[in-house]
């Protein structure tokens, strides 16, 4: 069984060099839940100087990968779906997913982007997807 | 009316710093279809040596937005969903979107991101999603 | 601006005649959150006694519309994505709506069905979709 | 290896009580694309007089399952997403999924929802969802 802990969640995440090229951190990872956050550099946005789209998605992606991880051991990102409700404007992402399902083979993941701005939490993105565990 | 050409679309994909730090390339624009590419470094991988899933999923939400802004004009992408089929692994990425249906306020468009190895190329995921025009 | 009214919301229902045909009723509509259910009948299995994945879909999908017409008024579906994480099994379907985030134009709603068997509910999908307000 | 044939595609269709409520037809079945096809009545309205969102989910869903078990042989649709793109109306509808991308465990699968209106199609909605074989 993989060990489920954040030390271990942090050394993967050092691990994906495009992660330590985003620049974003773990902040928390427990059974069935994992915390990113991303403080926003001018490098990360797009034309209007709002968080790329890109971006939020990496962070959607990533967290759900690993929330579904943290039930399924080794495992992969089938597929999610990410819809944006609001320009991510700030000086902080924050991205939370959960399991919402988890079985032998599959977890049904969420995930909700936050901005921090002036302190503020705003909800921004709000995902859901299917992460497999791959066989041993 | 929003001008559509080539020069203009690479403009602004100039103008996003995101996509300047992952160092995307617009190959074409045209009226519904859009095609972005990838050179892949190790900057661009996860920890198993394949493209990162924010990777693919950044040339699929940026391409899916550039292919809807070629029938709308100036608009946001709203959704979308990916599925990742095969690991992202070669020399470059190529993300290909086209209009499926246009509407006067929305575009819902479809992307293939193929991983090119060795010359040769494969389906690595597909994406679809919906663009909202801005209202003026 | 519409009425919301549990009243209301099952003269709806009842003047779908698809609705009326699958024999959906409300449960509970109130601002942001709406609750439909279905006794299972023999007509709404698939091959292997299971409720068809297009009964699911159906009380998904209307349920979500549903939700996001309570802050919206006047609205259609644009899109939904749903995840099927157990088969549908019992006697009852529930499905529960609410809305994620509601803004002048767009709200985002998830909606989770649960499968009544012997009395204990479990989860057997969870959809996210985008509803759009109909311009007065 | 399961036998793919529209015979035998068509028996599963009439051993699924739900479709037969429903009332939609399999026009065409071989390797890798499938197509249902439904002659709309009354009872698959909405209270507009369009056809049903769950009508349509309906046909997307099982359209997009048929077509992945072509390529897999027994299998289950873990997920799907559907965009609606104009109201469905007319006296017709046509479903027509495709394997997109077919593996040995999974299938992502696309299909088109046209209305048939006075003889003319229409593309009504699109989905796109994941399909995955069930262990032997």
């Amino acid at each position: 069984m993989t060990e489920i802990s954040l030390e271990r969640g942090r050394r993967v995440l050092s691990e994906q060099p495009f992660s330590v090229l985003v620049g974003s951190k773990m902040q928390s990872l427990e059974e069935g839940q994992v915390e990113l956050v991303l403080d926003l550099r001018k490098e990360h946005m797009q034309q209007h100087g709002f968080a790329h789209g890109g971006v939020v998605s990496y962070l959607a992606d990533n967290t759900l990968t690993f929330a579904g991880g943290t039930v399924l051991g080794d495992s992969v990102t089938l597929e999610y779906k990410i819809n944006f409700v609001r320009p991510a404007i700030g000086e902080r992402l924050i991205a939370r997913a959960r399991v919402t399902s988890g079985g032998r083979s599959q977890a049904v993941c969420q995930c909700d982007i936050f901005a921090v701005k002036d302190g503020v939490e705003k909800l921004c993105a709000t995902a859901q997807g299917t992460i497999w565990k791959v066989a041993a």
